[in-house]
């Protein structure tokens, strides 16, 4: 077994292991991607997958390993007991985006990955997968095995959690946690590996992230029983017939601020958004120093923030607003030129993210209050299931032992991480961070992919001298373990 | 030459002589839906059109005529010189609407045109322009040369107007008419020919059409020079970044009453609509005791008018109202299920129909103000060339004499007209109806057809008890000319 890895000369050791088998690791990545796990299309590649995955935990050494059948794609479960001190759960997703519709340039199929120059960057692996999230999990088993070859333990304790349908909004996660709580409640920290580093080598750390509450707004004549009931009919009739589309506007107006369409008046929309705790309000100062505010415009194709906000103040307005976004709206006819008709109907998908303290449920529940109180009771409020159209917000306190430690592995490689208090995105991280386990949940890796759901998806193989390539990357993994193997994580 | 028809015996024999040439006339029908003039898509069929027409002209005996060069399509003008007292202008289309995307189930191909059977008429003729408007078009030659063929005089000298864009919006009709307003200032009135006849075998007689005006809005980051300007962003970004979707929402929404978005609320929105004439409300007393509510509410499948009105005041909405109808409304994602953006532009194709006395540009102009004076100077409006974007309202004077003429030629063959101020829809009669001509049109006829601009087009060839066939339309408009030999049409 040899004694658990928590020293520089130790960490030297297992490094020069993973030099001299450089070769046989990117043949693990491209091993994993050649699996199709298309959760949207190919459930047989998904379980095979699930078999190869569970088969790596084996090998590594765990105890107990489970293809946990759920009501979607299974949870592959594995349990490495390294008799140490702190026991950290992983959290994986081993399934990928379909690729239907993707004309890729690089290589002739997305399941049969290549690795290529590609400037500037030395050389990347290209496939389906390959930064989301395949390249940085196989990256991060590399490293647990060149920890086991070079002749030492891994220093903690291990709980594989590996889901098969993060694509579809990871649906059934939460049922295998809560129906494994027992099995998990000896984590007191989640993990997850990814290439974190961006273009110039910068790295984020998110302590959590939004929630997101999606739904679509229906006015139609049918549920109205005015204006057109059935189809649309010959615009001409306007002046005698009611109009849905009107009657949707009218009601999306009535929503927001007319002089500032960002401040949502529906009653009680901002009433649960906690203010910023002190930790926070620290670490957006911190923040505020090296937020690159003129790259995000450039990087989104923006002129300017909203109200023209910037440092503390764009920042404070970034984390703690609830918002009201049209995703689309559309009704009658959107072709070339003009079409003679009253729509019979018009929908607008809406969006809220969502922030401590609002619940998942709440949005769509003022909404459709006011729409009651506002005379709308006919305007439908849908709901969708299955996407991620629901999510809850998430948080890591940044007092939490994990994160001071994921900072000082990034110092010693020369990174000051940026610290955010939470991305603006959503992710499904409060199946971890909010009851049953309640455990801080840290998504961290040094390299770089980029592409994700879309052609040529890459992972960095080889750097340049911002972002570092693959052999760096599973020593951090490795240095991040030895840091995480002394002290509270939680 | 032979004497004017202007009896009842004339009459007889002509219509003998209708009845004695059925298998010709049909034959007559079929010669030019087979001539393909998509004005849209064959320019090439549109001319092999115009030349067939002032080929028609000529054998007709008609002292000149002229395929006509416009900017766009020819216009066919044929003058035949009866020797008469009154002089009328005949308006043809002989262009047609494209097949593209059609699925035709009656006949293989729309421009090879067959008599089938067709419930509840004993036959219809099938192809495209069957009835909009080749069929009328061929039934009044078919009537013009039935009164020749019987030897007598036709009773009217005619100047033939026939116009091969109807389908492109008549863009350049308008240039004709300027253009040849001494060749045409003879007529006193314009006659069009049409299968006027519902299923029921009701007429309609409109006296004149409402004008119309189509434009869009535009709202985009790009003009906004706020939100997201190149493309659809993360929807993460609305935290601080607006959204040109609830700009357009709330710009829209401040043109109409939140209340009752009937009602336009742009200032001076109604200033120019005119109060009904005198006749108007006496043709609309009438039409209240004749206008089936009910049969209108189920063929548009609506269950309210507007307000609930009926009767009169219906009407008078119907007829002094001008509107702004939303056609369609787009932007952002508007597929299945969710998409987390925030879309750079949104969309709203707006329509106003226009009645005496609004000028053609005045509702664009007065939505312009509006924009501007709400601080939406960034939104565009984008008028519309070419396809029927604007249209001026039209009026004939209910005591013009071709009206009285026409509704008593109906009477005679014992039906009583609806007779509509205006119909609520457009069509391009302002060319004739204001200067430099001013003259009444009016369209009439017996028979019907149905389908315009859809698979399966047909046209009535042998009716029923309530709907004319092809023999008694051509000997409906023989009577019709008799009765616009005398007096005056204007």
């Amino acid at each position: 077994m040899g004694t658990q890895a928590h020293s520089v000369t130790e960490l030297e050791k297992i490094s020069n292991y993973i030099d001299a088998h450089k070769a046989e690791h990117i043949e693990k990545i491209k091993e994993i991607i050649r699996i199709p796990s298309v959760a949207a299309e190919d459930p047989e590649g998904v379980r095979q997958c699930a078999k190869y995955l569970e088969g790596k935990f084996k090998e590594l050494g765990c105890s107990e390993t489970e293809v946990y059948e759920t009501k979607g794609q299974p949870v592959v479960y594995g349990h490495y007991d390294a008799g140490a001190e702190n026991t950290l759960a992983v959290y994986f997703m081993y399934d990928v985006k379909q690729v239907s519709g993707e004309h890729w340039t690089l290589i002739s199929d997305p399941f049969k990955p290549e690795v290529l120059p590609m400037a500037p960057f030395k050389s990347v692996i290209v496939g389906r997968g390959a930064t989301n999230s395949k390249g940085p999990l196989a990256a991060f088993m590399n490293a647990l095995f060149s920890i086991r070859g070079a002749g030492f333990q891994i220093p903690v304790n291990l709980k594989f959690v590996a889901e098969g349908e993060e694509e579809l909004g990871s649906s059934h996660l939460i049922d295998f946690v809560r129906e494994n709580t027992r099995r998990l409640r000896d984590a007191t920290a989640v993990f997850s590996p990814g290439g974190s580093q961006n273009l110039n080598g910068d790295v984020t750390l998110a302590l959590g992230c939004k929630g997101v509450s999606e739904f679509e707004l229906v006015c139609s004549g049918k549920k109205w029983g005015r204006g057109p009931t059935e189809r649309a009919i010959h615009s001409s009739m306007n002046a005698i017939v009611e109009s849905p589309v009107w009657r949707l506007v009218q009601a999306l107006a009535s929503m927001t601020d007319p002089r500032d369409p960002s401040k949502v008046v529906i009653k009680g929309f901002y009433d649960n958004v906690a203010k910023p705790e002190e930790e926070d309000l620290k670490l957006i100062e911190e923040l505020a120093k090296v937020y690159d505010e003129e790259s995000v415009k450039k990087a989104n194709g923006i002129q300017h923030f909203y109200n023209d906000l910037h440092g503390k103040e764009l920042l404070m307005k970034a984390f703690y607003t609830t918002t009201l976004n049209i995703q689309g709206i559309y009704g009658g006819y959107t072709g070339p030129l003009v079409k003679t008709i009253l729509p019979e109907k018009a929908a607008a998908k809406l969006e809220s993210r969502l922030i401590p303290n609002q619940t998942m449920t709440e949005t769509v529940e003022k909404v459709r209050k006011h729409l009651d109180e506002h005379g709308y009771s006919d305007i439908e409020v849908l709901e969708f299931e299955g996407e991620n159209a629901v999510d809850d917000w998430s948080r890591t306190d940044p007092k939490a032992g994990i994160v001071q430690k994921t900072i000082d592995a990034y110092r010693e490689v020369g990174l000051q991480p940026q610290v955010w208090p939470y991305s603006l995105g959503s992710a499904p991280r409060y199946m971890f961070t909010k009851p049953p386990l309640s455990i801080p949940f840290i998504g961290a890796g040094l390299g770089h992919g980029a592409r994700a759901h879309a052609p040529d998806e890459y992972y960095v193989i080889e750097g340049n001298d911002k972002v570092r390539g693959l052999a760096d990357s599973e020593k951090f993994y490795v240095r991040l373990l030895i840091h995480y193997s002394k002290g509270k994580l939680n």
